[in-house]
């Protein structure tokens, strides 16, 4: 059983990702390679689409949080699928007016959009703007007011919960830099302040407790205390949030020991929850927003690299040493995050070999995985990361001056590069 | 007294670099802003060349570690001073001979050098190759075999010395996927290995023991190791090793507690420890080669953001929001470094507010320092990190779509850019 169903393994005993021979990718576009399956990407959209169908009656949207894989393919793509679009910079949101993604489908975010990018959005005719803070309300406001327009807003709520995951993704606690806190009393103050403003339309609030979460709870209970936030609005406020942002952060299965919630149950569950919730609160179901994007993209992706020096360090370690590293994946520098590996050209053999796999860069942190098993490896093997779908050309750098991989779509068995490589003119472009 | 010599306080209060208001710099480069005084890297690299000539009679080379800080104008500027370069990358290579460094003063470093990379680097008549392993070896040995070249070599050895830094930039231990180890015997296989071929020629023997090093000791350690070593082949193989490459890895002043050894002392007190070594096992003092990187350029060089939303959570901390982050500088998220803030244009104010500084990415690991003293600090303050020419340029990436800043290099008051500011054009440039 492969740890995604994109996954599995030939009779050469290759491994495959959506039909492709990894060996045969590897040979036609070279090494590194990020290689994703278009398939397997779409299903996780529609099983989303579906979900709001099947649970809110159609009324909601999912939104692709696209900082986890943006490209304007993948724009495309996601257009194709009916969903809308989270971004959270100027770049994101002009790689998908670039890819021809509908603007009054984007949710534009970010605890600190600059005038400019706010500028940006409003030209654009941006569908929504997640309010982060207040200085952003007031300079949201004015510049719609100076092109005259009205902004349709939603604001960032903290809601005060702990969500267990790594505390660098974690932000639904008081302590945050996005949004507003409820506990203090913050988050309804902005709401009042919100209400005063012209060029503003306050439509929804949003909540978004961290990433890679394992467990339903702490959405369930965050999704009860928004819906108890709204009612408080009405009643103390006299305003109807029509609108409710529920976030993402669904866990993904990056290694066997991972259980993630399959997200069907996810939507299911927690469409219980606010049907059940608001009827206690005579409200009614709010319109409904969730911001999936490592769950649509991680599983649908690999990494492959080639094999160099194989290092065995007697009594201490054996380093594996590949073609790329931390520059295309900082996750493990970062968060030390697990990752199942494996030779791709031996995809069928037992992983009886323990190592720890290190990138090309100068830096001893350039490590992938530690003490992984794998497949017996020498120099010239293809092996691979699985499961990168999600942050990882996203967060890519060209540390050392390492061009960055190309990405490959493969899709009913055929491949085609939706990211160029990077060459080495790329890299001195705008050097004077 | 400010943290570097190029930084100082003009009469209106603002923060000065190399004479250049950052304010003024600010205002017409935009920012987020790498601002890098030339005349002070200028400094640092004549610094290390006398005392070459100094402490070796002139019988020495330093080699700039171009991975702290690469682009083509920086590698004019160490081609002028006539210091040589280490390059660890097809990328830094390209870079350093588009901008008509000679190939010949350039030293090919990396744990896993690409078949492409030494092919390319034998094509160019690279100085020196640093092999890292019999892998390396053998491949090099291959290549320039088939071009009836002969490569002159380094092999780089694990002295197997605890440089006290942080465990992602050590790399002297017998754990390291980098060189050699001493202690297992296996570098003097390699010696014996070398010997046998044609087509590489075994100069030198390198070491590197780690980074931002506050210590004299370990390097003076590791200096009497490898000397020891090439008494010992001289007697065991009978070969006389007739290069030594110390490495680099000098510690500079990230914040007022750090307390960096002045450079010349370690290359005064290093030399003495080579000479007295020398002496003792009847060894002509060798060629000498040091790497520096961080000491030539870390503290010459600020970076400029401008400060949005500042959110205070009572009883918590204050997050000062500013327009770039870990994408410009990933060194707080990956190895919790410290940094120097403050508000450029109130240089003069008592730093009496703490806060944390919090880039605008989507993540909450997305911060360049927690807890730190600032003075009191307002959305529209241009806010500065200080003493980021090493290793921020380098490492930074386009995470949340978010363009790299441009670099601009003051010299005698004058600004000019040296490394154009990307575009959103540039993000998409490769997208299909």
């Amino acid at each position: 059983m492969m740890i995604s169903d994109c996954f599995a393994i030939n009779d050469q005993g290759h491994l495959t990702i959506g039909g492709c021979d990894t060996v045969a990718l590897a040979k036609e576009f070279g090494t590194p390679l990020y290689v994703m399956d278009e398939d397997k990407i779409r299903r996780n959209c529609r099983m989303y689409q579906d979900s709001i169908q099947q649970y809110y009656q159609g009324r909601g949207l999912v939104l692709y949080a696209s900082k986890a894989f943006n490209c304007k393919e993948m724009c495309r793509i996601v257009n194709e699928e009916g969903l809308g679009l989270d971004v959270v910079s100027g770049g994101e949101l002009y790689t998908a007016l670039q890819a021809g993604f509908p603007a009054g489908r984007i949710h534009f975010h970010g605890n600190n959009k600059t005038r400019e990018e706010l500028s940006m959005a409003l030209d654009a005719q941006v569908g929504h703007f997640i309010v982060d803070n207040l200085r952003e309300l007031e300079l949201l406001d004015a510049l719609a007011k100076e092109k005259g327009q009205v902004a349709d807003i939603s604001l960032r709520i903290k809601p005060g919960i702990d969500a267990h995951t790594h505390e660098a993704v974690m932000t639904g606690q008081i302590d945050s830099k996005f949004g507003f806190a409820l506990e203090t009393g913050e988050a309804l103050e902005a709401v009042r302040f919100a209400a005063q403003f012209q060029h503003v339309n306050l439509k929804g609030l949003h909540n978004h407790i961290g990433s890679q979460i394992f467990d339903i709870a702490p959405f369930l209970q965050a999704a009860r205390v928004m819906l108890n936030f709204i009612a408080q609005i009405k009643k103390e406020v006299g305003i109807v949030i029509e609108e409710l942002n529920l976030g993402g952060g669904f866990g993904i299965k990056y290694v066997d020991q991972d259980r993630p919630v399959p997200y069907g149950d996810y939507m299911k569950e927690i469409s219980l929850a606010v049907v059940e919730t608001c009827k206690e609160l005579s409200l009614e179901v709010p319109y409904i927003y969730m911001e999936p994007g490592r769950s649509i993209v991680g599983e649908a992706g690999l990494t492959l690299y080639e094999v160099g020096g194989v290092k065995e360090i007697p009594g201490v370690r054996t380093y594996v040493s590949i073609d790329g590293g931390m520059t295309d994946n900082p996750r493990y520098a970062l968060y030390q995050s697990d990752y199942t590996v494996m030779v791709a050209n031996k995809a069928n053999e037992p992983a009886d070999q323990v190592v720890t796999v290190a990138g090309k860069c100068c830096e001893s942190g350039d490590l992938i995985q530690e003490h992984t098993p794998i497949q017996s490896v020498e120099a010239g093997d293809l092996l691979t990361v699985l499961c990168t779908g999600a942050y990882n050309f996203s967060m890519a750098s060209n540390y050392n001056r390492i061009p960055r991989p190309a990405v490959v779509m493969v899709k009913n068995g055929i491949p085609r590069v939706v990211v160029r490589r990077e060459t080495y003119e790329d890299l001195i472009r705008n050097d004077q």
